[in-house]
């Protein structure tokens, strides 16, 4: 039931029955090694080229996401996938292999909770009983796409964000299901916002304000203050992205603060990686959640999370006309004991 | 409610209130022409670059849509569109004017009945009570995305198809709406089918066993047989891939030649234009259902339709590295007085 001005009250509760998180060697390096499922040493993974690797990755997640959860892939009756690579082809290269139907999405790095939502609302309203939603990203595969061949060896600007080699698959079940585990109890899908910027080196500035947007919405909407959530999880804003959403929110009267956490910062060692203001790509939010945080919720370390993936929707093309970075922000609410 | 392997079956049978097609030159030309809503004559529609007419041209379809129905923007609760084009930028920039929270979709040629499947699905569960489908193509950011700069005057091959310039909307809502129009039954979303075609100019022969597949298992699913429709309209084959996908069905035993018609063969007229199998991109599906077929379906002309549009989800990346093209078909129930 839709409340508000664009969230939508899970009635049903549909639970994140098990998730799954693969990571490539950068990620492997980082802080929350320990938490991911499956580390990958080599770039390729064994392909030939990067985009297949991409793939092969997020099916070795899609696989793995099935198998921890004792699930056949004939059981699966949709799932929602999508990635940053022209045509989404990560995605669909991926799918092709499992033969289970398919919605193909784009939401650039907000793609993991955009298709969480379209699981979710599709458990609780009976239109799926076992629902999958999975994304992917791969350094170089995104690199020569949006930036530059890595033969260049280019220099990053400090406020530039690094592609992580990851993906992130959940699986989403009824309530009813005999397994203790995280609920899905609300939905904020995003709007496009566009303040302007156009340094597609900055991206956590691009994507800050839509945010801001999703995060004041959920909570007028909800009724709900910050520090009803023992975290707020932002996406991929970066380091700098997150202090200007917190500004952001401050300075309408809402203190975020306290509660906020970004994938993209905690997916590395800013002092001993290199990674400039952080971590960004589909992966990024999908592996630190379905690694990190899917784990503090199991063990009740944490019992509220809003997650908050952001994207950030221009293509070369678009920058190359002179356009700005349209953004948007997509949130989701998980908590323990519905 | 989820029926048989896999079909949703709408309690609710939303109504699509109001669609509008928007469409090009060279299909301004076509047998169709009187049926579209508006004609654009200048390719470029006053824009600097093919990529911002197309974004133009898909914000002049929702803005004529919303227009029609008498419906301001404030009032949608969700759009759900998307495009081919890289990061699917025609959609992206088109929705960031219209400030409407967005699911961004890619399902290539399918997406207009992946975003009608969506649509519908939230205004069945009361997740909305007014949500927009759209989607749009270029021929000349298809072109030089996907082929060859237009500058070169290829020659295409007799199995080729031809982008169409074109973008298609819809307006669904409860079925309690007090307006007499078509109801949305059931929906059947497609799984990849890729039987190894790997030439990018007969997408017509790769598409086709994509929509057998979720065609007969739309019939299996609902029991029901080609001829309880009036019409059974893929979105684009062209003239190959509708004697393919007849042939296919034909040998499984279900005969739908009498009642399939293929929006890509309708929409040109393939003595005069020189059009060759016929017109394709998600434009096509988009305009021939919103101007034609909705309109045969308002003056009770025809009563039942099963539209289902069909995607072909390579890159120029993917084909590139060798690899065929994967296929996918989204099928949608479409029935006046239910």
């Amino acid at each position: 039931m839709k409340i508000g001005k664009q969230t939508i009250k899970l009635e049903n509760t549909p639970k994140i029955i098990e998730t799954c998180s693969v990571v490539g060697p950068r990620e492997t390096e980082g802080p929350l090694n320990i938490y991911f499922d499956i580390h990958i040493d080599d770039i390729f993974y064994g392909e030939k080229t990067f985009e297949k690797a991409e793939s092969k990755m997020l099916k070795t997640c899609v696989d793995n996401l099935l198998s921890k959860a004792s699930t056949d892939k004939e059981h699966i009756d949709y799932i929602f996938a999508g990635d940053l690579l022209n045509q989404c082809i990560a995605s669909g290269y991926c799918i092709r292999d499992l033969n289970i139907p398919f919605f193909g999405l784009y939401g650039a790095c907000s793609t993991f909770c955009e298709s969480m939502i379209l699981a979710s609302l599709f458990v609780n309203s009976n239109y799926a009983s076992k629902a999958v939603a999975a994304t992917s990203s791969h350094f170089c595969s995104a690199e020569r796409q949006f930036r530059m061949p890595l033969e260049h060896g280019n220099q990053k600007t400090p406020t530039a964000q690094v592609t992580v080699t990851a993906a992130g698959s959940a699986l989403i079940m009824s309530k009813d299901t005999n397994k203790k585990a995280p609920h899905i109890t609300y939905v904020t899908p995003g709007k496009i916002i566009d303040m302007g910027i156009t340094d597609m080196t900055n991206m956590g500035a691009a994507m800050a304000p839509a945010v801001f947007d999703t995060v004041t919405t959920h909570l007028q909407d909800t009724g709900r203050s910050p520090d009803y959530y023992d975290a707020i999880v932002t996406g991929d804003l970066g380091i700098l992205g997150s202090e200007i959403v917190c500004d952001l929110c401050k300075d309408y009267g809402v203190d975020i603060s306290k509660v906020h956490k970004d994938c993209g910062v905690l997916i590395f060692d800013k002092d001993k990686q290199d990674t400039h203001c952080g971590g960004s790509g589909c992966g990024c939010c999908a592996s630190v959640f379905s690694g990190y945080f899917f784990e503090l919720l199991k063990t009740n370390k944490i019992n509220k999370v809003l997650l908050v993936a952001t994207g950030a929707l221009m293509s070369t093309v678009a920058t190359q006309q002179g356009e700005s970075i349209p953004s948007i922000a997509h949130a989701i609410a998980i908590e323990n004991e519905v």
